[in-house]
């Protein structure tokens, strides 16, 4: 498949490197064609690595990944154009983390709507799906980091663009364990959950964690 | 102990019963001396059991808890009068959840702040110890209602008020893990995860859950 990933931080890097391992041709796009951590990914990467600007990465890809941070990600669509985002699956991993007065971060936007609403919202051809976003890049793409059972959350509006990336996480990323939270307004959830996230990693003192949901069977009531 | 409870709801009424149980003198407060939940749960519970107005359970209290409604809170300790609470360890359950426009619930305060901060900036000499918000009534009385392990946090700016908070909880309630997140800050994270909470009773069916902390180990880096 043509995975388009749009941002070349350390979350698109390593979802990016971890598509091309799985055998997909992936573009990492960024604001210019020739943005220097696209070159070096491209020519570390092989083949299957491509990079380009927003537009080309949006045109290019069957599958879109925004890994741009949250508080530029509508910017991001908006240069990449919405023609080429029409009728696609965008996997939206992004966090409206504002850190502009330090730690802990603040979201840009919480509570009654989130930035997976606010993508969707302008883009109602595209088929959002948010996941990945309570987690550090390197769990995402390697579940087995930490030890045990652990969850990850998936919202979106269309049921069968979630089927298509809970296929791709199980087989592809080895994610067991993915709980469907609903339409997309459940991405407030997981968005707000980053306000906890960040207090967790201070205390933890690693991002290498996840959360388990642990409940009472129906049978031992 | 003399524990104040304020708020007889079912959030009061699990916790000051369940206080009751270990042997604690306990009064449930309300808006009225007379309230007709408070007493049944009196005259329900024996002669350990206290009823009163909002001022006389945080006079009588030697620990406080809050179970009022989050939007009530302020209010509520308004009513009580700031000299009974001064000193005093209150220990803060609510969240300030807003169902005026139904299912699922937003946050009156949130991201910047929390409730939990603005009743400790309100009341500098209380030391305010937010925990139990992010479970169920059930589950905070009864941690084993939830198989395995699973975590409980706690926010609060003086130390030893959590160490006293904590000893109860383990010894008297059966939390064997509670994760202290640091100061009363830190209360932005476990309120704003019931925007995440409330989606999780949506798909679990229960509100018999909670989460546990995955991390790997350093050891295995």
């Amino acid at each position: 498949m043509k995975v388009g990933v749009l941002g070349t931080g350390v979350v698109g890097h390593s979802l990016a490197s971890k598509l091309v391992s799985l055998g997909h041709e992936v573009m990492m796009g960024s604001r210019t064609k020739d943005n220097e951590k696209g070159a070096e990914w491209v020519s570390s990467m092989g083949e299957r690595a491509h990079q380009g600007d927003f537009a080309d990465t949006t045109a290019f890809g069957e599958l879109l990944i925004n890994c741009t941070s949250g508080l530029h990600s509508l910017a991001v669509l908006e240069a990449a154009g919405a023609s080429s985002l029409k009728g696609k699956i965008l996997l939206d991993v992004s966090n409206p983390l504002d850190f502009s007065n330090g730690f802990p971060p603040s979201l840009s936007v919480c509570n009654t709507t989130s930035l997976a609403e606010q993508i969707q919202e302008a883009y109602p051809e595209t088929k959002v799906v948010k996941t990945f976003n309570t987690l550090s890049h390197e769990v995402m793409i390697d579940p087995g980091r930490v030890p045990g059972e652990h969850d990850l959350f998936i919202s979106g509006n269309d049921v069968e663009a979630k089927a298509e990336v809970c296929k791709l996480l199980r087989e592809g990323f080895g994610w067991q364990s993915i709980i469907d939270l609903g339409d997309i307004t459940t991405a407030r959830g997981t968005e707000a959950y980053l306000l906890l996230w960040t207090r967790l990693w201070g205390v933890l003192g690693t991002s290498d964690f996840n959360i388990k949901i642990v409940k009472r069977e129906k049978e031992s009531t």
